[in-house]
């Protein structure tokens, strides 16, 4: 079985933890300084392992394999939030790359070809997910041109500043790259909760992300009586209990729905709010309760504006993003490589955050691992996992690595 | 009888509305750039007057009559809410202006004192009622240390960048100063719904302001599931449902209270809230249904933080402000004003919203007159009131002042 290298990995994830290290977190937001100065050392590292790396033309880390193919391409991102964690993302690309190494060390796999990418921007400095959009062949120059960070800066003069922007771009090699592997960090408290190191991904869940505007009449908060109120907040209020209600009873125990922020107009305590804004998301692995929940809101909406003095409005924030299913006979690879190294250690379980992994499954055969979160924190400074998990992790992830380049040559 | 100008009277009404103009209303913030261009200009125009006027050391603008006393004071506030009107408070400060120069102008009350207020910061944007509290001599130094306004600039920085820290304070003069005058819009619509032209105020109800902080813990919100949730915005949701059934078991028809303002912490979709405040505030006429429900709220946090993972503190924002009586003799002299100049016209009421005649009460006899507010809405750029009643509103506190003058003189 291939074997890899504990020590290297370690290394490695904390060599590429000092690019951005903020205490026990990471700041090291997409093509920032210490982001590009993290790009050439990974690009490096890939070059040391025998692989052809380069960084693309959008920021993209990826090292081909100098094997033919078939090739599985392992991947993920080592872009942070603005208060990241050291592992999100960053895992799954050193991962890959002590994957490719341990192969290439290894006689029954030397011949196997492994490509390794960290996809720029996973985060959304600038776009989110744009490195693997751009790889699958969307077309992004519009965003490139578009997209700003916080600060204003396009990313099209920082791709130029950063001698990027007149580079090829990596794209999906058809025929030759016929599998995807990401490993990643839980970001949840499931696996740790139920005592498991290993999580097989089923599905990336989708969402919806919603705004509901409630219009009332904005008042003196002493002179209105309560009888004659046209309270938008406390209108909001209601509407969330009604709606809690009616997601409860669609809800399996993956459903979630997070009101994340409130605001009212205008704002001051001797106001009765005149307006309200609730900024709501929900996920689901099924594509068919989104639906009806989706109606079910809508539905709500209906009865609210029958019933009220109140008036509330429904307004999409961004596309929704459907769930995506990741490739059965890969995870299965996964599975048995779990049972192989850690026996009865492992489940099936979706993912309740968005990965590149949900872009790359629209070119080819896509699949996931998780390994445990301490806590289940993520996007935290404090975020974590343990030693043993992440080794274990590695191995589980080069045994399956392995067993899928086998097979998939066997074809 | 002493006679008001009525163009110069709305002439220097809309002149003040020009400072901070935004639609039909103003924004206005005290201490802000164009508060204090405003204070100038008020300054300006009482010193024009025959007043000695100043802006004091907390921003007050004080116009002290040069005329021996006994001296009534006139006054009310020139600072608005975040989205104010372009006659709460500033109505009365010009009132205050036309009624020296009118009483000036008449050789039968040419001799009388009248002093004219603008007090600082009403509205709170700092700390509400400011002026007054400190023209009444309480210690306010430990506020003006403390106290931000919402964008967190410090009131001591603020006052020290105006060059007004060092300045002396407008204090209450013993002896001299016998009797406050406050006219004011209404802010409600009794008069409007009754036909009356005229409100002589009997009581301003009493009110408290609270703030409730939730903590929970922030998490991812796709991978963090509702069971294992500590969400601070939906445990503040939940308890304000309960907070509405216990009130409304003990409140009569004047009794209300508001939720003026949420904020969710860190306020992103994609993230489960791990703290939220909301701001309460409630008014009643009787101090015995205050206290209850100050009682009833204490309950509700004790029995929250005894059933829940979420934790509720339950902290004061300002001092309780108990219900205050207008002096009844002062009173009389508005009523016969009010049925000389509008016979049958007016009638007697609470004042469901504070002002600084609660404050001003406590050194000297006080009063207020109200006139009607249009569709009774007021803290909204909407707020209006019928020019015919802005003018008859100034004659009647005229004649007021007038008659209450030569009453305390005569003594």
């Amino acid at each position: 079985m291939v074997k890899i290298d504990p020590d290297r990995l370690i290394a490695d994830l904390k060599w590429l933890r000092s690019f951005g290290a903020t205490g026990p977190g990471v700041v090291r937001l997409s093509l920032s300084p210490v982001d590009l100065a993290a790009r050439e050392w990974l690009a490096g590292r890939m070059n040391e392992a025998g692989l052809d790396a380069r960084i693309d033309g959008v920021g993209t880390v990826f090292g081909r394999s100098r094997n033919s193919g078939p090739a599985l391409v392992i991947g993920s991102h080592t872009d942070t939030q603005p208060t990241g964690g050291w592992l999100d993302g960053a895992m799954g690309v050193i991962y890959g790359l002590e994957i490719a190494r341990a192969l290439g060390e290894n006689d029954a796999t030397r011949h196997l070809a492994v490509d390794v990418a960290s996809w720029i921007d996973e985060e959304g400095t600038f776009s989110g997910l744009l490195g693997s959009r751009s790889f699958v062949g969307e077309a992004v120059d519009a965003t490139i041109r578009d997209a700003t960070n916080r600060q204003g800066e396009r990313l099209e003069d920082v791709l130029k500043a950063a001698g990027l922007a007149d580079r090829p771009r990596a794209r999906f090699e058809a025929g030759r790259q016929v599998a995807y592997l990401e490993p990643h960090i839980e970001q949840g408290g499931r696996l740790e909760a139920l005592g498991k190191s290993i999580g097989v991904v089923t599905t990336i869940v989708g969402l919806r992300e919603l705004k509901l505007r409630f219009t009332g009449q904005r008042n003196h908060a002493g002179t209105t009586p309560m009888a004659i109120r046209r309270d938008a907040g406390a209108a909001l209020v209601a509407f969330i209990a009604r709606m809690n209600d009616a997601f409860k009873a669609l809800a399996d125990a993956d459903t979630v729905w997070t009101v994340g922020r409130i605001d009212l107009d205008p704002g001051a305590m001797s106001v009765v709010p005149g307006a309200a804004d609730m900024y709501l998301q929900f996920r689901d692995a099924n594509p068919v309760r989104l639906q009806a929940m989706e109606q079910a809101l809508a539905g709500l909406v209906r009865d609210f504006n029958a019933q009220r003095t109140v008036g509330v409005e429904l307004q999409s924030i961004d596309e929704p993003i459907e769930p995506v299913s990741m490739d059965a006979t890969l995870a299965e690879h996964i599975a048995r490589a779990a049972e192989a190294v850690a026996p009865g250690q492992w489940l099936h379980m979706p993912s309740g955050a968005a990965h590149d992994a949900q872009v790359i499954a629209r070119c080819m055969p896509a699949c996931m691992m998780f390994v445990p979160s301490i806590g289940g924190v993520s996007h935290d400074f404090i975020e974590d996992t343990a030693e043993a998990h992440i080794v274990l992790g590695c191995q589980v992830a080069a045994t399956a690595a392995a067993s899928m380049l086998l097979a998939l040559a066997g074809r």
